[in-house]
């Protein structure tokens, strides 16, 4: 085993430390007067809350679950390590959602008054508190891989030969892996819910019907909306991206034995990770601009940090992967700038289709013209024909990929090479998801300088912040959804290799022409469908319990209208709460179930089919929806900055109405199909075996 | 060869000779007053000069492709039929959209003189016309195939060996099917495109501008609305449903031999498509009920004339497999027997989801309440949910049929159950296209009921007909995606088959883990995406322009809205025929031109993953279409109906916001998904030696 790999520990401890010292730059700032400190505190308690009951209701579903994979390791299925990863993996993605949320809970009110002072020095906070949750994720998910791999190989398994050792300690991976996407899958649902369910409830009744402006202190749903954007947009966002980051470092390293790179094979993705959060923090230095610099200036100082890092591992990369793997394999290095030129191209073309600065979005403006209608006509056919460019790019990406990993000669060597642009993709994360999270602290910040009655020029600024977060944002959707469908293929690869490694006899017959493929790709196809059909439904029955909460409290609550009462904040937090845990459970539950199921019916090819179907579907779904969604807001904000008739005409008014439909779209549904399609793959995988020796139709043919 | 064969000829002729037999009936009906007479007249003349001007337009087209058929077939690509035969499926397929909206055109006027009587005699009327146009797509269908065979068989290839004989009736028939898919698409995206856009533009202006009532012949646009109907609906419903009939046909018959039928495995799809039209025939004379029944007892006596078809195809089609392929094949049968079923279910849950008799309708209509935004939401997450049964149906329909006709033995022989069980649910096509087709003729027979002024009554009784119409159009809609479905998988494995008669030593690998594959089903996963935003672009931008006239002539035709002067009516039949025509050009060139550069690229492993992956997702993306547009139009009756505030309430606008956005998903982008599965599968196989000897990624690797 290479010296290198002790890296990854480094690396992940260094993550951690600059984490710290970014939230202590953060905690440093005074947090402005009394009645700012007021809503920060409320907004922080309801969050607190939201997430407390959330990870007790997951906490349930996780001891069954250790329950289950217990049972299944007494009987042999499974090693016995394997309940214990899971546990580990839903913990650590909850707790760098945790501390994301909290330091963001933290970071808005400050952000508002560090705004009173100039452009910079809002942008200086609400970054730092990104940086935080960029790099807390990237140093959690690090931390414990490298703990699980040092404990199992020099521990528990140090006496086993090395092959087998790289199978248990890559099944274990597996499993934490698992434990991390349902814990992201519960966040990024149960979040979605509440955050669009609080802020369609706030909007439907407070704005349409009160009449009253948006965050206006005498909404009800006020509070509720604002705790959304932390419990939502940065709790569930930190437990997706850290899924997603430990899913691909996982599915590569699930591939290196059978891909014939041993150990080395392994640490590859896990140097990578840790070259990439070096290169990250490097980055960050970057991310500075004069005092009184526009909007623009400040977009490209976010993005000089990330190009500068990009550019970093670029060069690195080399030695490190010729040093690992030698010269023969040296075309593992080719993956990983694959990945990387991936997603950034990726993000640009999300931006291209997202950002009001260009054709499409500023087209879809102009459909507000007439009416609604041709509103959602022209986002939905925006989103869909923004699905060409990405697939086009990910096709590239894997075809570059595979063969350069030396795919011609092996699947599982071209599967890992494609798992590892993944990683590439996701090595600059750190940095990107802090340009991506400090959105929502911006978002809250302007909350709070409209709640306190702050100089308009506050919220001016706030404004630039949040809608440059909009586009940063759009960009981090992209990374994560190309991450995914990268991720995916390797996983399905990996799911196959599981499958050779407990029966070596097996007969995969994966031909497309198979009819439990093709069904399998029916049903995978479907299920993205299916699953946001669900999510979006349960955003909308929650956001009807708020309604019906506000327009209650505006009746009951004498003089709240006049401002003489206050509304009863907590019980809109509350609704939302109860709301978002009760729906959150059937589309969390139907990712496990759905694979197992077909399974047991049609055997593992119907499993690797249904996978491939996931995962094609899933993709071209994600990014439709994501970007219809991020067109929809941009072009409402296009015209509130005063085009085509400005805040308040009828074309603002349509425009509402597609702001409205892309809120799930981009922040409950979209973003959660990322999470459902790699779940599904590692519950496959882990369920292997049990699938193997229980499996129905080919007992019948 | 068995003497049965003979009945496919004969059963073509039966069903032009009945469809000629109901078009005296219609005819034989006084056209009403001279003001109908006169409305029809401008009906008639609007829809004939669209046909013209999409023929004129398509002839280039297809002469074009016959250029580069024929020189392919001169280098020796194809056989010298291939281009004859091509340019006689665009004909015919042609042919059957333009007899069917003749005689729709003529029996318009005559339903609502017929319906000032009763309801029944409105419904005689209406569904004999809806009768000629199911037998004559069901008449010509039958009939060219049959002369092709003949011709083929007994003159031009008489002296060649049995095997090569099938081999090369089989490409001409494929190319056949790929004519008339070709035609299908440009009457279907043209055709809709046109309806919706009049549509559209009528309502814009008309209705929400202008404050004038549907239908309302003071509205410029209001007799290019009633065009739509025809050229949309029925002409390009027709042309559709011909292509899907011929589709499933050639699709099982190419496989015939590979499967190891010999020329009774052609027979049987042939003659299983006779035996559907003798008992659609029979299953017509069902459907009649008493002058003054009420809705439901309609809705049941046409459901009586589908279910007795049915059932006598089953109980016959047993002994004619048996005498075709004897004893040992009589699975065979059994796939028949599930394409049956499978298409009474599909149309059963199509119905359960877009019907306002049951509760996802009555559920969708509700969240008018709470504004446009939340019945978007609403209808989006109804169609997606609506995917999950057509999909499991689809599957087992698969499996059955797959093993059935000996799947486990070659794949061939399953795929051929699989396209068998294609034609099964096409059999009846005869009666549920009546059922289906008669629903535009009452639509425009309402309009021409409201135009004339004629008693309320008259337009309650059209009104009925025509929401008995929407029922059975979701019902067709969804045997028609059924049938894409089944019959694209067919086509699949002809493709591969093909292949191996061109190349016999090819080694294809078709594993899902291969690269090529993997990216050919991102590419056709994609693929359906990219043409419904096409596609509903094109009615958006047709519309634009209809909008910019029909406010053009309000404003300076004087007298116009005190109904003084007339409007000029050609002239927005002529903007939309132009808009059609422009618009419908990119969206059917990229079917065509999708395979050839993603197979010149990566070779023929990945347009076989196209294949799969367009399907797959074509299906399902199409159902969702149809079924969220079926619903919003379908909980917009609801709420007119009185329901919920009825007209005018702003429930009701919320829901006219629906339906038009589930105009184009339901007429246009839906509907043309799938033709274009087929159409890509058929250019896919007619291409596929071209595209063998000039394949660029085989040759790297």
């Amino acid at each position: 085993m290479s010296w290198l790999f002790y890296l990854a520990p480094v690396g992940a401890v260094v993550a951690l430390f600059f984490a710290y010292f970014q939230s202590r730059q953060v905690m440093a700032f005074p947090e402005g007067s009394e009645a700012m400190q007021k809503i920060a505190m409320s907004v922080r308690a309801g969050a607190n809350a939201y997430l407390r009951r959330q990870y007790r209701g997951v906490i349930i579903f996780f001891v069954v679950l250790f329950v289950v994979l217990g049972g299944m390791a007494l009987l042999g299925f499974l090693t016995p390590f394997v309940p214990f990863a899971f546990i580990t993996g839903g913990f650590f993605s909850g707790l760098s959602g945790f501390i994301g949320m909290k330091i963001a809970t933290y970071a808005n009110a400050r952000t508002a008054n560090a705004a009173s002072q100039s452009l910079n020095k809002g942008l200086r906070i609400a970054f730092s508190s990104g940086t935080v949750m960029g790099f807390v994720v990237v140093g959690l998910g690090l931390l414990d891989l490298s703990i699980w791999f040092f404990l199992l190989k020099f521990v528990f398994y140090a006496n086993l030969p090395e092959a087998a050792q790289i199978q248990q300690i890559t099944q274990a991976m597996l499993t934490f892996g698992m434990g991390a996407s349902s814990m992201a899958l519960f966040a990024r649902v149960g979040g979605g819910i509440f955050t669009k369910a609080a802020d369609v409830g706030a909007d439907l009744v407070g704005k349409v019907e009160a009449g009253i402006p948006e965050d206006d202190p005498r909404n009800p749903a006020v509070i509720a909306d604002n705790v959304g954007d932390n419990v939502g947009d940065v709790a569930g966002m930190g437990a997706d991206l850290y899924e997603s980051y430990v899913g691909s470092i996982v599915a590569s390293s699930a591939l290196a034995v059978a891909a014939g790179f041993g150990f080395n094979g392994v640490a590859v993705p896990m140097v990578m990770a840790a070259l990439g959060i070096l290169a990250s923090i490097v980055g960050t230095f970057f991310v500075r601009s004069g005092e009184n610099a526009e909007q623009k200036v400040l977009l490209r100082a976010l993005r000089k940090g990330t190009y500068i890092s990009a550019i970093l591992i670029a060069v690195i990369a080399l030695p490190l992967v010729w040093n690992l793997l030698g010269k023969e394999h040296i075309g593992v290095y080719f993956a990983v700038l694959s990945g990387l030129i991936a997603g950034v191209l990726i993000g640009f073309f999300t931006e291209y289709f997202t950002s009001d600065t260009y054709k499409p979005t500023q087209d879809l403006a102009k459909t507000t013209q007439t009416g609604p209608a041709t509103v959602i006509i022209g986002g939905l056919s925006l989103g869909m024909m923004s699905t060409l460019v990405p697939v086009i790019i990910v096709s590239i990406s894997v075809l570059v990929s595979y063969f350069a990993a030396g795919g011609a000669a092996s699947f599982e060597a071209g599967l890992y090479g494609v798992g590892i642009s993944a990683v590439g993709m996701l090595a600059t994360l750190g940095i990107t998801l802090a340009t991506d999270a400090y959105g929502p602290v911006a978002d809250n910040a302007g909350g709070i300088a409209e709640m306190t009655h702050m100089d308009p020029e506050v919220r001016r600024r706030t404004d630039a912040l949040d809608s440059l977060g909009n586009t940063t944002a759009a960009t981090g959707k992209g990374f994560a959804i190309g991450s995914a469908a990268l991720t995916a293929l390797a996983l399905i690869a990996a799911f196959v290799d599981e499958v050779h490694i407990i029966n070596p006899e097996f007969q995969f017959n994966l031909s497309i022409t198979n009819p439990p493929v093709l069904i399998g790709l029916f049903i995978g196809g479907m299920l993205p469908f299916l699953f946001s059909s669900m999510t979006m439904k349960a955003v909308g029955r929650a956001a009807q319990s708020i309604v019906v909460e506000v327009r209650r409290q505006f009746k009951e609550i004498t003089g709240l209208m006049e401002g003489k009462a206050e509304p009863d904040y907590a019980r809109c937090v509350d609704i939302c709460t109860r709301g978002a845990q009760r729906e959150m459970i059937t589309p969390a539950l139907s990712a496990i179930i759905a694979p197992i199921v077909t399974g047991l019916l049609l055997g593992v090819d119907a499993i690797a089919g249904l996978l491939a179907g996931l995962t094609v579907t899933g993709f071209v779904l994600a990014v439709m929806m994501a970007n219809s969604g991020g067109a929809w807001d941009n072009a409402k904000k296009y015209i509130e900055s005063g085009q085509l008739g400005g805040k308040g005409s009828d074309a603002h008014k349509a425009a509402v109405v597609g702001d409205t439909v892309g809120d799930p779209f981009k922040d409950t549904s979209g973003p959660s199909i990322n999470i459902l399609i790699k779940l599904v793959s590692m519950v496959s995988i882990v369920f292997a075996s049990f699938l193997m020796s229980s499996a129905i139709l080919p007992r019948l043919f």
